[in-house]
């Protein structure tokens, strides 16, 4: 029975148990048995590219990278075999299997975990990446004999001015970004692909992200990162056809050891701790400054709406530039850095405090990108040096990782990579 | 400008930014200025007993708790004024004050962190409490002048069997438990009157809750745990009127010393760590078994639908109790604990992952009291030294606070306990 079953069995209705917004949700699809309530509620699984990428971003994040701890080939294909289909089944907002009944594996643990029973589907997405781990282990052994498939981007990302990283919240063979509008639904997809796993991959790190800080549709409101002002205003977005294929979809011809990736993209996840106390008692003029933007509408300082185009080269009393040099929207503008556009789709966290009675908060960035090497290499080296945030932020995770193209019915994620 | 007056403007709407749920909310109250769209969203601040005690349960929490750092008195009375003005209009929609604005202050830091500009009420509740550490601090000062006034209940709770509790987890002088719908919201209000405590509080530990765990109203469905049971089947809820007295507000003549407290209650907190990846290898029966009840369902084993009394008396093949001498529901109930009944408030949680690779997940338990001396100690006793659930949970902190009744406009959170 699934978890729609049990909504129409129970007379819940719409809404009651998961509270989520039903905007903005262009690619939801209808399968044969969902009813209309839901349909809107589902993003298909099954495409040319992976949900969780270009579709809308939801508001709630739990994402986790794994340790794959077997060296043997077919279990680790059959492990992305068991994930591809659960991720398939429960982005419909069906179980995994039997949870709960005499009729079901009574003496056996329960296929499915159960806390999402009775959820609705909450536009959830799952979206799967494989680490440089996966090619090549630490000790240097091609333990899946794919090492001659590696994208030549795939590797760890280079030492960043500044960067504080954790190898505890770093890396990870495998990764799995579960997005949806009721964390309760994120958290149940990564449990249970985790319980999935057991015996054939361990998590390396997980992370929960409260409230997206990107849009990714134009039909999306901008949301607010936690130091208050709207975040991803110029985000590559679902209706840019164009954008994408320039700076997210790997194209078949980019890296002909890695055909394979044609259509997939890759995943950067940075763990960026903010000092919001810090933040917080700084003035708002000097934080426009930081920015770049009016904290109220998003604006450019050089004027117009929050989608206006910044003017640079607009200057003010004494002659000095209105957006400062080193203001965050003018060092990771497109202009500044050979035209390079990034999708992003982070999440704002807060895990608790610090030893030292401060917020461990900040912003979880995740984004999408064509060629690391090509966009966010130098992107980030060009913020690490130059961008007047640096002050107020440290980044203390990083993870790269290939996302495979979309998913045929019947195949696995990354099926190609496996296929001679 | 209020959030709300900044949703009319920008015509965003109900519902586009914070997707959240409008159901069961019995105690919203509209002030003048508030839409319709808005009215259900509010829960009022003022009134007999806190917010966030009796009211429905939001779906997110975040709570903080917090070391007084100054020894004034005045100091404490001020921030306890600015901390009740500030609740009093962030559960309105409104903002703490200028947060961006060339009209504002523009040389001074915001005095809104912003991140919830835009954002709908969410049912926001803040809900106050004060620690042992008020009355007398570590040292034995009596740095308020209040010692006298200290609730005899209100010390350390006592170590139960198998507790582990981090001390960075445990304790504090005061403490705020911010629930909405919207997660965003809540660590908005907690971020927030931490800025306002800047030099005379600092935050001594936080948790974050992604969903309820139980119901505190009739209309509400029971949510399920992570170990994916139905939980709070039999929680005390806003509609009884007899077991809210009996159990929960704390009367005038209970405690001659603290008069101040009537109309109060007593909020204990416990993180209770669940063994995620032990339990998930567990079988259908064992986990039933654990608990009495139907996984699915969340009936008792002895028959009969989720509300109905378990019997305890009812035995199956070889005169063995169908529901086990240790299952939770028994050791639990109160047939087995002097009819004591206890209101509770808690969430799920997940806080990323242990260093072994398991999920720092769990249950935070938040339950408030009339006694805790006379109904949570012996039944956390009785649970701690029988229950089968211990196999599987560790508690990891620990507070105890007494919760001032509820406030009426003008006045300041536990205002009766500092006028003689």
């Amino acid at each position: 029975m699934s978890r729609r079953g049990f909504l129409a069995l129970a007379g819940a209705g719409a809404g009651v148990a998961g509270g989520v917004a039903l905007v903005g949700c262009d690619d939801a699809s209808a399968g044969d048995a969902v009813d209309a309530a839901d349909a809107v509620d589902v993003v298909a699984f099954h495409g040319a590219h992976q949900a969780g990428i270009a579709t809308p971003a939801q508001d709630r994040l739990h994402m986790a990278a794994f340790d794959v701890t077997t060296d043997d080939r077919d279990e680790l294909i059959g492990l992305l075999r068991a994930w591809t289909d659960a991720a398939a089944a429960m982005s419909e907002g069906r179980d995994v299997g039997e949870f709960g009944s005499m009729d079901g594996p009574y003496l056996a643990p329960p296929e499915d975990t159960g806390e999402a029973y009775g959820l609705r589907p909450s536009r959830l997405t799952i979206t799967f990446g494989f680490g440089p781990g996966l090619f090549r282990d630490a000790e240097g052994n091609d333990r899946f004999g794919l090492a001659d498939r590696r994208p030549a981007a795939l590797r760890d990302l280079p030492h960043f001015p500044a960067d504080a990283l954790d190898p505890n919240r770093s890396g990870g063979d495998l990764c799995v970004q579960a997005c949806a509008d009721d964390p309760q639904v994120a958290v149940h997809a990564i449990r249970n692909l985790a319980r999935i796993g057991f015996g054939t991959a361990s998590v390396r790190w997980s992370q929960l992200g409260f409230g997206r800080t990107s849009s990714t549709s134009d039909a999306q409101v901008t949301p607010r990162n936690l130091f208050g002002f709207k975040d991803g205003t110029a985000n590559v977005k679902a209706e840019h056809d164009e954008l994408l294929d320039e700076f997210v979809w790997v194209a078949p011809t980019d890296d002909p050891a890695a055909a394979w990736l044609a259509g997939g993209s890759y995943l950067v996840a940075r763990r960026i701790n903010m000092h919001i106390e810090t933040w917080d008692r700084t003035s708002l003029q000097e934080q426009e400054a930081v920015i770049g933007r009016d904290k109220r509408a998003g604006a450019p300082l050089s004027g117009g709406d929050e989608f206006a185009s910044p003017d640079f080269d607009m200057t003010g009393a004494g002659g000095t530039a209105i957006i400062p040099p080193s203001a965050h929207v003018r060092v990771a503008h497109p202009a500044q850095n050979g035209g390079t556009h990034i999708l992003r789709r982070g999440y704002n966290f807060a895990d608790g405090t610090t030893g030292l009675g401060r917020l461990d908060a900040g912003l979880f960035f995740i984004a999408f990108t064509r060629d690391p090497d090509r966009h966010f290499i130098p992107l980030q080296t060009n913020l690490a040096r130059h961008d007047a945030l640096n002050e107020y932020i440290q980044h203390t995770g990083s993870a790269l990782f290939a996302v495979p193209p979309g998913i045929e019915p019947g195949s696995f994620v990354g099926q190609q990579l496996f296929d001679r």
